[in-house]
């Protein structure tokens, strides 16, 4: 069960966080916790900077919330498990969804890459940013997944760690068990990457890429097609029940 | 490897399909086929009825697109994992995607459940059933998952069968291995029913309800929190991996 309480809001503060110390609040924060969350001075709220924990802290200002007082620390700082989602960009809105559903999922790193029928070339990375920050906010994640700016994936191929297990998910794979599949994988240690190709699929010469790059696992979702985003979380929870922190040690 | 073409479009008309038939489009349907899939007199589309298979059709008419001249069946008729999703509905555009994620993920059955923390007491049967045929029609799924009106918890929990699995997501759950419980469980030959609460969770009497049924699972989804859309999706792939047909019998 998450051991903390997953109902309070939640804001996150770029700056450092201990015992006494004051955050000044920005337009936006202070938008935010006054107008959106409906919040006053002297309440509380939960914040996190992805570096020093979670710490409850009281709104302080006398017409607006300008200011924070840092009270004590509710969680300390935790870290993500070792998986980078590897995803062809879609349009704004899918996106958006896309980098908040990796964040749910607990990405510690976002890397988009291109690939022949990716959508669009470019994300905007501050956006994606946001996103993620927003997502961690609603989810109550404390640790806040990197970001990469996209790279075509020739040359993340080229300079990835072989080390890492490669989970790419194809149609066109031939896997009776996925499960099975990823707990058998023996690369998985030194961390995951999965990569999620775009919905016209790859082009045969990157499946060809792929399929020699070593550690890999070819996976198949299934008989029927999947939107993107619906891969990805299906993907993900896979990934994380076989390999990643859904499974726990006993 | 899905063995169809993924790419095709795909129109569902409630109508019989047999090879020399001709169907009538209405306006609606002529709407889709012209403007936004922009096909003309001549093209062909896959169409299905959820009863009589896949069926290769050509447009025809004269400013629009009028009828469909069937011609050959491309797939026989299939059908759906005995799995169904059980779920506090939502509002509008937050139902409309749970609906189409279920249909993805293969569901053949949707329930709406509603919980003491249910946004929503009503849902849109129309609009539901249009979800349904879109995401049948995009994802080249060609049998219809049936819909349900909403029912009580303990309405549903008195009167569903005793033999089905039911696995409810369940934040407070201890399952230190999903998948391996999902595998263990021995009532899933008789169907599985999936059931994802309201975010806002389960009530402690809905709680203690559900853990007093018969053939349960009782599921965490890892140690964050997911949404609701997230946790179907999350839900349902260790579902199909672990007893549906995301594993092949070899």
């Amino acid at each position: 069960m998450p051991e903390f309480d997953f109902r309070a809001p939640r804001l996150f503060v770029d700056a450092p966080l201990g015992a006494g110390q004051t955050v000044e609040l920005d337009r936006n924060q202070s938008n935010y916790l006054g107008n959106v969350l409906r919040l006053a001075a002297g309440d509380t709220v939960l914040v996190f900077n992805g570096r020093d924990g979670e710490w409850r802290a009281e709104i302080g200002g006398r017409k607006r919330a300008d200011t924070l007082a840092i009270i004590a620390q509710t969680r300390a700082q935790d870290h993500l498990p070792d998986i980078t989602y590897l995803f062809a960009p879609l349009k704004h809105a899918r996106l958006d969804y896309m980098v908040q559903k990796a964040v749910e999922m607990g990405c510690a790193r976002l890397q988009p890459v291109l690939t022949r029928f990716t959508q669009v070339s470019r994300v905007n990375g501050e956006r994606m940013r946001a996103n993620v920050i927003e997502a961690a906010e609603q989810c109550g994640i404390i640790s806040l997944a990197e970001m990469a700016d996209p790279v075509p994936l020739g040359r993340l191929l080229a300079s990835r760690d072989p080390a890492r297990l490669l989970v790419f998910c194809d149609e066109a794979a031939e896997v009776t068990d996925p499960v099975q599949a990823l707990r058998a994988a023996t690369a998985a240690n030194a961390g995951i990457d999965v990569l999620i190709g775009p919905e016209g699929g790859f082009a045969e010469e990157e499946r060809a890429l792929l399929t020699r790059q070593p550690n890999i696992l070819r996976l198949a979702l299934g008989p029927r097609i999947l939107r993107a985003d619906t891969a990805a979380v299906a993907a993900l929870a896979l990934v994380q029940a076989a390999l990643g922190d859904w499974r726990k040690c006993q």
